[in-house]
């Protein structure tokens, strides 16, 4: 099976004009099928004070309602996703920007009112994902660039989390491609102690994650992003990696098992 | 040959949802090939005037200023094309919404300052089009809606006029398909009245053309419009129709000749 690399870059990159100029052409000399996957960064808030737009929060909670949903369209699908194709296509990469309405690629379910009304955000399952126009676009040698935005089928556009589009993709072309899922986050990478960046723990299976979470060594803000790293690889994903702009090709390797031979050296 | 239909809409139909919903509707029903190109309307420049950006004008033309590229291309490439691909996949149809830049489909090339500097403006010609990747798209039976912004190759988006895309794709395709370019405007099609929208003139050929513009029936705004008609026509196109988007099967058909058999009965 061909590799395929699925990098998500969230609001540190996209915030900062230099490092997301890095990642992009660092990116763009990967030599494998791969889709970018990027968040949404500060621009769309800082639209929405211009327009004089109170965001609206309940319990704390961010809600998208139509003029949010409205605001993150234009910036999400257009201004960033629109401005990294162009850039990548500087460097030879032949990125195609997308949404989840395009091609149908992830049709999504407004998240039901429970407690909390969120508005136009979408919930995703990866059994949902049109893989074969996915592959079908990768085989044509063309690089998805996803925005997170997807929509519920029935004419409206829904915010989505980019993390979960990252990860729901990644299980659902883990049929057709060895997958390697890589966060592009603010740390070096899972950290022993996070307050020092020099401690990245270099790999992590299941066992190491359970003893690291026993030993209180991997705490709190960490804990629900590796679950979702497990969740992938349990479904087929051969690795996730978790790393910094400035170190695409290091942080932490997350694999479900390290190969024995190596593990009991 | 298979048949290819593209459907270029305009302001008038963007800044309409009841019109524009309908021609969406009918659109997605038509047993052919097809894409979608449309215009931008109105929305960005209420947006500009939200934002309290003014227009930059010279000599009467509007210039494409940084500023303004970001508007046009979070409301072009963001808003109206995002909105226009939900609504197509609630009628069953496969649309993927696309600018120049994604999969490298229209390169341009930023209008070169003479007496004016009209800023990020695209021109283009048909023959820098990527139509094999626009074929292989159609034959995986998606729908390109195109939002009428290109690139420069260097990393820059392209504000540009979307009835030169149009043709300019309808050319590029005449090779692979029998293409039927429509432009639909706010007209029931070419009068011989302008003031009497009962007057639609059927048909147009080359020399009927020349005969109702020596005779003063076609005139002034008309005549740029049917020029680049027969353009598309003289370079592959097999027909240009001009219509409203209440009669998008009727209007004004245009064709090099009309064939002898019927011309001459």
């Amino acid at each position: 099976m061909d590799k395929l690399i699925i990098l998500k870059i969230g609001g540190n990159v996209i915030d900062n004009p230099p490092v997301l100029e890095a990642v992009l052409r660092d990116f763009a000399t990967w030599q494998a099928h791969k889709i970018l996957v990027h968040g949404g960064g500060k621009i769309a808030s800082k639209l929405m004070e211009r327009l004089g737009i109170m965001p609206k929060m309940v319990e704390g909670r961010r809600i998208t309602d139509r003029e949010t949903l409205d605001i993150v369209t234009m910036v999400y699908a257009g201004l960033i996703n629109k401005n990294m194709v162009a850039t990548l296509q500087t460097h030879a990469c032949n990125a195609i920007g997308l949404t989840g309405a395009d091609a149908n690629l992830i049709p999504a379910a407004k998240r039901p009112v429970k407690d909390i009304d969120y508005g136009y955000v979408g919930d995703l399952n990866f059994d949902c994902i049109s893989a074969d126009m996915l592959v079908n676009l990768l085989k044509s040698g063309l690089v998805p660039v996803l925005a997170p935005i997807t929509h519920d089928g029935a004419g409206s556009l829904l915010n989505t989390n980019a993390d979960t589009i990252a990860s729901s993709v990644a299980i659902a072309l883990a049929k057709f491609f060895r997958v390697q899922l890589t966060f592009c986050f603010e740390k070096q990478g899972v950290l022993r102690d996070p307050n020092d960046e020099q401690s990245v723990i270099d790999f992590l299976d299941k066992d190491m994650f359970q003893q690291y979470k026993n030993e209180g060594i991997i705490t709190a803000g960490m804990i629900p992003k590796l679950d979702n790293a497990f969740v992938a690889l349990q479904n087929g994903v051969e690795e996730v990696r978790i790393c910094s702009p400035n170190s695409l090709h290091e942080g932490t390797r997350i694999q479900m098992f390290m190969a024995t031979s190596v593990k009991y050296l």
